[in-house]
């Protein structure tokens, strides 16, 4: 059987486990005020161009969104987001239980278009009764999208432009950012997502570490007591120097675009063959997610020998499947694949 | 100047106004649990032919919607609406303050399927990862919609029948209730509400009273302690009587109904003015509420004379905008504003 | 039977009745956005001697407190209060549904001290783990308070000064703030509440109202778009020219003060006599309000002839009993009352 | 410098980084939904001889903490805790995020009496007003507390009582838990905790895990789709087996207990240490945690060799400090402290 649902299935890179390992009955303080946190943060500062940025070490993926949403929005504040927005679909309404609305916006694969954002709030402002409704407080974007998909710089900076105009920050989830950095082609950087976004995170669970996500905020200051918000939300990890000595390993030597590299090259091992056998695409492939349109014919007898997520409905006889390599998939199990397709 | 923007530019029924003041210095006790809430529930029960029926009196439809649903939903579970439903749209993220989500389904005219709801709520649990999702805890709707559509007592009772097969509460909020019961055709009546609905509310505000909506949950028990969600939403009033003694008025004599059938009469006036001058209708017109199509330059010159609500763009050239009738229209109002389209 | 367990038993003043009724059809913009709210801004205003003031109408109470402490504090700040104080006690948990604790301070008869709130805030951020906890966030006091006492104008600076120092706002809740102003030998009067508050609301429901509060912001612009918090609790009344013509009429030639200058007379006819019958007080009767202990034959005896409220235990011989006056009471059942004492 | 200030200095115990390291590359389910934890949950099911409990993990103990109590309330309950109660002061206000009171009763070092929580119900009932109050739902303990006091069996089986006779959930923070059961002389064992309690969680962070609790509920269903509520708050981990490898390593050959009980040891040691040189004890120490009376020149002098925690104020000259021990505490270490005593 061959697995491929998704890009969180093994531990973590072996570097870090030896790493937690050696330093395994040192005494830290707690909370993530200890050195290892620091020098993680110092590099990340770095790798961002960012030498004041503020650096915050959260657990998951969902507790961050809440954490950076609650904090960033006024009570009557909402978060724009794409219908297809991480928050807006899959964390059992988290960002709702925390008081405030998803305000979902049609998308293109999963992007959001800067005009579309624009036009949305020239709108509502426009409209008498906007003291009434959820104002649009700021937007959230996924990059890789969850379709797979990647902004470009010119994209992003569009976006980052209508939020100061509208006086709204940007925040970008990067669960999987690692694997959009190391998309072939692609102009976006860490230094280039810090200009444009006032907070986003770099993903760790999905890209090498057994957990752990690494909040930017590129102005210190923007979010007061930040911390607190992070405590209240049960997001703060008792064993800080646990996130601090994962993200400390990933971004020394380049090792965390280095196991991302390695993700795209398996995914487009696959997509070229699947190219060649005529597989239709749902989205076009430019990270480690492939979405491809299948028939339940074709399902059932994948389904006999690979592990894969069924995403949605597309029609009545084809369905969205949705096949994920990452940073520890081995190459010969990708062409294990490549032959049973 | 003619005002037709809302259902709620006046104050309350003239008999209303008499009977506040005749029991003016009257001391009862407060908080609804004078004997004016206890005749005035006991005339609902009756009208509702629900002798059992717990009724509440709050004062406003934003914070009893809040409440009720509130009360209904387990902590990760969503309401269903229409995208048009009022909570969805104009009451500043109020359900998601109370930490729930708000889940938009395609409507017509403003009126949920039942096919629509029964798919979703199929479809939603044959999804693997449901449980990382809202669930869907209940259904509401609104009698009449935001586009003054009607159900018809077929539709209601599907829609029941889809809620009772996937055990979750409808929910029916009746802010303009009294103009759906009076217009012309409907089979919808109170006790049809009553057997459809786990818990509907009878507008007061809109239809004849100062303020108050009164709650109805034909099934008594079904929410517990349900004062204190009240109270807690700080929608208990104190002086409390002030519910009891309008909606006594309201259901003595049938003056809710009479005073419904007045608005409905001076809309249909209008529509068939509308309809011989060609006006284009957004939705059939049924209640006291007409939606029309209109270009700019009507709008504009309409304005100088008739104040209206512009409810939304059209298209580039077009706005619909709203035209409303309520229990005080005067019949010379409307025949001048006849006189002007 | 003579009535005196609380302030809103009866109805509203006869003029507000007077003014509802001759107002009734006339046809005004809904939200308070109308003229009859204007003009009392503009009154309440001149009375605190706050030309600029920002000034919202509410229902009641528990709303008013509940939008003023979730508009003001950050999401990992609480309200200080009195362990009494009516957000701590009687509002079925509305601040901590809005997502805030309140924290409880020691409190003599019902007022808190600013040595008891300088010392907690300063011990507060002298704890190395401050980040971990509730941050005090604001300042809540209520004049007249919950058993009926009265702050000074140097015991209000006081504690100003102390908020001002920590600079968190202070917020103070007068659902009863008329029988404070009438009281003999009071030096606190509007102007200097609010000079000492950042909010403060002055009560009507209490004080000769049928309902309503007016919270006023001495400088504008400290909450951002409040009608929006306002309107997501449910707290902004559709016809709210009601809240208007009432405030509009308790603030023409001074009638607010003037009623409430009744309700304290009443009550000083009630002190009077219960001194020369030698009742304890727990607590120096200052306002409307008289609080006893009586023993529980006492009580029983009482009982047959008056209602009156039960506060609370005051030893296994004793409990607490309250005594109210109010605009509405009249002198011939306050001398009935005090032969049955 | 010795560090004793608290029991998550170091990671885990090693033999856990070694599981971890073993299956490092396995590929399994996300979500807690792999073999891991299902073994692990049968060897606490086992351990607690209850074979039908249901078991979930969680990351740490702010967000387990939310998550049980969230969804065991409804909307107008608190939760009963001591004012020294985790939950009441160094959880900045999760509980209140999600909506709900915490109630604080007196407490007698950290323990709650059946008695105090029975008498506090059976009077909140006797108020007239307990519908505008926030409801006691429900009661959490700490064992061992916050002063590091413990229950013994008697006491949790009256407080258990208590709580079956009000109809209201007992839940229990483990957070500490092997430390208690690890401590001499206790009749406390974990069925003893399985019989009186409706929840509970079993603490590893403290414990030998590098993260990690396991929720318990002996009776399956009591709490409906637990998942989708911890999901809400961002407590699911995508990895989840680094939670069942943990657990399944604690719970295998009694592991747990015996790292508990070399804690105690170390921490006995101090204690005999602490009374010889006539400390003053702030708590009787009866498991890891050592709470002591220090006048502010020996707290000076200590903090030059030792960090340990500074945990109030006891008088003018005096705090109390915590010293802590863990699994990890070396003899050597402990002996050096005793000299330095």
């Amino acid at each position: 059987m061959q697995h491929f649902e998704c890009d969180y299935l093994e531990g973590a890179h072996p570097l870090i486990l030896k790493r937690l390992t050696e330093t395994n009955l040192e005494k830290t303080p707690g909370y993530t005020a200890d050195n290892y946190c620091e020098t993680a943060r110092q590099k990340i500062r770095t790798a961002c161009e960012k030498p004041e940025a503020e650096i915050h070490f959260l657990v998951g993926g969902t507790q961050t969104n809440t954490c950076v949403i609650n904090a960033l929005l006024r009570p009557y504040e909402g978060v724009i987001a794409a219908q297809t927005g991480h928050i807006n679909q899959h964390e059992a309404g988290a960002i709702e239980a925390g008081g405030h609305k998803v305000i979902p916006l049609p998308h293109t694969q999963g992007k959001l278009e800067a005009d579309t954002i624009d036009r949305f709030i020239t709108d509502f402002y426009q409209d008498e009764s906007y003291e009434h409704m959820v104002n649009p407080g700021m937007v959230y974007i996924s990059h890789p999208t969850e379709y797979g998909t990647l902004y470009t710089r010119g994209e992003l900076e569009a976006i980052s432009h209508v939020c100061k105009k509208h006086q709204i920050p940007l925040f970008l989830d990067g669960a999987r950012l690692g694997y959009g950095l190391a998309a072939p082609g692609t102009d976006v950087t860490l230094p280039v997502i810090a200009d444009c976004c006032d907070v986003f995170y770099i993903g760790g669970t999905k890209v090498g570490a057994l957990f752990g996500e690494a909040v930017v905020i590129p102005q210190p200051g923007l979010i007061r007591q930040f911390i607190s918000t992070i405590k209240q939300h049960g997001a703060l990890l008792a064993k800080g120097r646990m996130l601090g000595i994962q993200f400390d390993t990933l971004f020394t030597d380049g090792l965390y675009l280095q196991i991302s590299k390695h993700a795209i090259r398996m995914a487009n091992i696959l997509t070229d063959t699947l190219k060649a056998k005529r597989y239709r695409f749902f989205a076009e492939p430019q990270s480690n997610q492939i979405f491809l349109i299948a028939d339940h014919t074709t399902i059932e007898k994948l389904k006999k020998e690979v592990s894969f997520a069924v995403w949605e409905k597309y029609d009545d006889e084809h369905m969205v499947i949705r096949i994920v390599t990452c940073w520890a998939t081995r190459e010969e199990d990708v062409k294990a694949l490549c032959n049973l397709l």
